[in-house]
């Protein structure tokens, strides 16, 4: 059977890497991949069954969450997380220039951008940073001028024949960014369970009661983070990671009790982590 | 006696209008602001002594967390908040320009930017996203281009001069940041308490045991934040807010009990949240 994923595009990204990790997990058949120009519409084609998954970054180990996966995730409750995969993460500036003086903007994604700041602050703090999509947008814009530089993957370098003027340039070099690879079927089951809640008011001990639930089954957690409701300042949504398989009843009756201190409660699947090399 | 206040600057930015909203409060004398270049030599400088005061955004209302503020504070651990402010945000977008057509850059700081995401994607998608430094130095890039934007505060349109092309242009009207206010001195007491801590191992439940610390006392917790320790992925600082005054002999407590349970305790101080119009 012939499988459709999408990842963040053009061909070439870390997201792209991932995508391609997964194939062989995900059918013995062939894949075709679909890139698209943003996690947003990433999401929404599989949401929307244009495509079997979809395959996003969630968090980054420098830069920490990937806020628009979450802040989507959250609106698009439908989908579900059928494996995570931890990718290496190395940058490199590729430029048509044959040194750094005289580079004057580097265009690359978010993300990129900020892993690789101290970097840019020390061998080219003139240059102007300028946002791309995705890190492989940003090499459309280098064209042949000399003046412009890119950060991306050694990957995109390759794919596209284009020369590399320094890496790695990441400011750390234990830097790997986690994907999940999310589809409408049901989460396979794994070592890890992802949720993600609001609560009504802001009362004391507000976010005890839900982490006692786990606490008391000894289930442990791997992450927390909120994210602002943008619906009234100071209330946020919580999203947990849980080591645990959401088919265990020892779990099944933890989010049974979460319900009473939750005014939402929206369950991404358990699935399990794989590193990638 | 006059005092000096570092902020992010140029003149005209949110921070300097945090700045000016905190001077009355804090001198009855003059107040010198002091522009600096980015949130990092912002809080450096307070840190080193070479102003009394730093000026800088914490959280904003939609965006969440200004991260580039958090890492900071951790490594800084010197600095104590005095008082924290919240202020309106209204993006406008400012250019020569007549009309939007033609326009092929918009400059500005990657959260003004991230505010405006939507506005962005419906009136300008093709534009290319550049991020400056502040709001205001985007706006250096202004020149007499017809083809360049800017977003940035009404009050900076007025203090350069510069046409407003569309305003208010953030995605969500009820846009606010919350700004602190820091120095040397110690904190003055107030209605809420910041702290961060970092735990040395991933075990089960344990976030629990910190929040059961405060949740058993009934002490509320307003805000919990996460950020990557960029040492072992995985691994997290956390940073709470908790609504009582750590001169009360119930949060020192908390607090002395708090130190069982983390490997690094670090106490921004107790301060007031005064909201700006």
């Amino acid at each position: 059977m012939v499988i459709s994923i999408a990842h963040l595009g053009p061909a070439g990204t870390y997201a792209e890497t991932a995508a391609l990790a997964s194939v062989q997990w995900l059918t013995q058949g062939d894949a075709i991949l679909c890139p698209y120009p943003s996690i947003a519409q990433t999401l929404i084609a599989a949401a929307d069954q244009k495509v079997q998954y979809a395959v996003v970054p969630v968090e980054n180990s420098i830069e920490g969450s990937v806020t628009m996966t979450l802040d989507n995730l959250w609106q698009l409750d439908n989908l579900r997380i059928q494996r995570a995969l931890v990718i290496p993460i190395s940058h490199a500036l590729l430029s048509h220039a044959d040194r750094l003086e005289g580079i004057r903007a580097v265009y690359s994604h978010p993300q990129a951008l900020a892993q690789c700041q101290k970097w840019l602050d020390k061998f080219l703090p003139t240059a102007q940073l300028i946002a791309a999509n995705s890190t492989t947008e940003a090499l459309q814009h280098l064209g042949e001028d000399r003046t412009i530089a890119a950060i991306s993957s050694h990957r995109a370098a390759q794919l596209y024949n284009l020369p590399i003027l320094a890496s790695p340039i990441n400011d750390y070099p234990d830097n790997c960014t986690r994907f999940l690879v999310l589809s409408l079927k049901p989460s396979p089951g794994g070592t890890h369970t992802s949720i993600a809640f609001g609560m009504s008011a802001n009362q004391p001990g507000m976010l005890v009661k839900p982490l006692q639930v786990f606490a008391q089954r000894n289930i442990n957690l791997t992450r927390i983070e909120s994210r602002p409701t943008r619906r009234t300042p100071g209330t946020y949504h919580f999203f947990l990671d849980l080591q645990a398989d959401a088919r265990e009843s020892l779990i099944q009756s933890a989010l049974e009790e979460l319900t009473h201190y939750t005014e939402t409660l929206k369950m991404f699947g358990s699935y399990d982590i794989v590193a990638i090399d």
